[in-house]
């Protein structure tokens, strides 16, 4: 397909001595960019929601070993910062492990330059290529909801789900997309729809509460989603949200994807129990846009991940291939050493 | 139950020759007044939400009729506007209709007052009635969820759904209460956590798309919603995002609550698909707080109510008593002619 086309978003950038980061909370009104100058700030960018999504997290953290290993500072003590970043997703502790093994089979900062290049590399290829396996899964004429933002502002280039659409529309087997807003941070109203207008292809936005109301009209065929983590049977943690899609898709018989980079998947986790989820300060719920929206003395839950049971998706797809039905058996088939 | 402890606001208020609103866009920042003069008025602050909650529209709307009486428009066309105001919560038809009988039984302006009067005290005691019998269905010790603002703001006073979470703290049943934010208006971020602080209840906000991630938590017990129609079936219009929520509780056996007067009960409609969904300006979710949060060119699709099947519902609770899974037989049983 024309790539060129549909990809034109980089929001993580390396330069050679810094990181250049395209400041996520800020867009789509304002497109400032960020110069990370050693691995405390990559760091912190993590941890701020700067840069955001597993595949880009983990690749940013990745630049943030080159930076310690170019200024000659502890890189354990970088390893851990990094890791300490976000718990959830799986990606930034699987990029920090392939640094680690590099360092340890005594690589210096050009070695390790070009591994964090192998991975952002490597990253941008699985997306394409799940970008065809899972836009071969979908009938003509179908319409997709996704959730969060999975595009080329959360990974290497072109997206995980939202690769998917990409692939889809541009094979002509998706006529309508729509995305959901995902609150707190309202990745899909700010990123997925920035993303989809970029690229000219029609969408509409939808609340959160919204996607059942859609999901009865017939609208829509598919649910794909991204990952953070996915767990040795299957079961996968995502953006909050994703798992009350999984049991509203169930209930109207509209079918489930998550698509994500082999990466994400954990078989050191044996179910979604053992997942760590991230939970985030109240104030994201309290306060919109900077301004207090919610009385004083309100509290909130604020829980930004969930896990959604393997047997509610159909199919789970990597740039490996495609598991549909994910059960222990198949991840192991495919996943397993 | 002490009624003074838990039910001190009351956002619509007559006030012999006008009717004063408070209004609900912009709280909980400011609690500003709105005095609406005439009927126009009182159909515009409907339109614009400053006035919403179905109890409550319909409420405004007979004073507004009062209004048009006192001035001596024409009551016709007082009663067409009102009427178009907003197309779903079916109290506001209600209202109307009950304003135009006396009116063809020759009441004067000051007999339309005392109609007015009668229903929003009705209301007041309808909400207190439901409070008690929806208290009485849920076991001690429960958690509740609830969605959008079904209290004083939305009601004479009291509230339908979260007069049952007031009677039903207050009798010590519950002992965890939620509320969803309910994009886009934000009615359960603004308004509910509003009247909840406010009474001392202790509450948390999630966001609309947390809820089945609670559910799964085991903390809640009972989703209790209000609902702006019944239909002869028992499916229930209300705000979006219910539908979701019923599907999400009925996965998780979490029981589902409706609690709304009986003038909610549209015995002429036969099913859900007969009611007409209000879609409104996709504006509401292109900007947050007046200001545009999603890329210039996005489309957003904003239907901002939803169906839930009967067969989601556990129980119909009005000031008539309670249906257990409501039937178009036990419909017909408790509000047929």
């Amino acid at each position: 397909m024309d790539y060129e086309r549909y990809d034109r978003i980089r929001a993580v950038q390396w330069q050679r001595d810094h990181l250049r980061l395209l400041d996520q909370r800020l867009l789509p009104q304002e497109e400032r960019w960020i110069d990370c100058r050693d691995a405390g700030q990559v760091t912190q960018a993590i941890r701020d929601l700067a840069v955001r999504g597993a595949p880009a997290i983990g690749i940013a953290a990745a630049w943030g070993v080159v930076l310690a290993a170019q200024q000659h500072v502890s890189l354990d003590l970088a390893l851990a910062q990094l890791r300490s970043a976000r718990p959830t997703a799986v990606n930034l502790m699987w990029a920090l492990d392939r640094m680690k093994a590099r360092i340890a089979a005594g690589a210096d900062a050009a070695a390790l330059e070009r591994e964090a290049q192998a991975i952002q590399d490597e990253d941008l290829a699985a997306n394409r290529r799940m970008g065809e396996l899972g836009a071969a899964l979908i009938a003509p004429h179908s319409g997709v909801l996704t959730h969060c933002n999975t595009g080329s502002l959360a990974t290497a280039g072109f997206g995980t789900a939202l690769g998917v659409i990409r692939a889809g529309v541009a094979a002509g087997r998706i006529e309508r997309v729509f995305a959901g807003e995902t609150r707190p941070w309202q990745q899909g109203a700010r990123l997925t729809m920035y993303e989809l207008v970029r690229d000219g292809i029609p969408a509409k936005l939808i609340a959160d509460s919204a996607a059942a109301h859609l999901m009865k009209s017939g609208e829509i065929q598919w649910v794909i989603v991204g990952a953070d983590r996915i767990a040795a049977n299957g079961d996968t943690a995502n953006k909050i949200g994703t798992y009350q899609l999984a049991i509203a898709a169930h209930h109207h018989g509209v079918k489930f994807m998550v698509a994500a980079p082999s990466s994400t998947v954990d078989m050191a986790t044996a179910t979604g129990e053992d997942i760590d989820i991230e939970l985030r300060d109240s104030a994201e719920l309290l306060s919109t846009a900077g301004r207090r929206t919610v009385v004083e003395g309100a509290e909130a839950w604020n829980p930004v991940f969930d896990v959604t049971p393997a047997g509610l998706i159909d199919a789970i797809v990597t740039e490996r291939g495609v598991i549909e039905r994910p059960s222990e058996l198949a991840m192991q088939a495919m996943f397993g050493r």
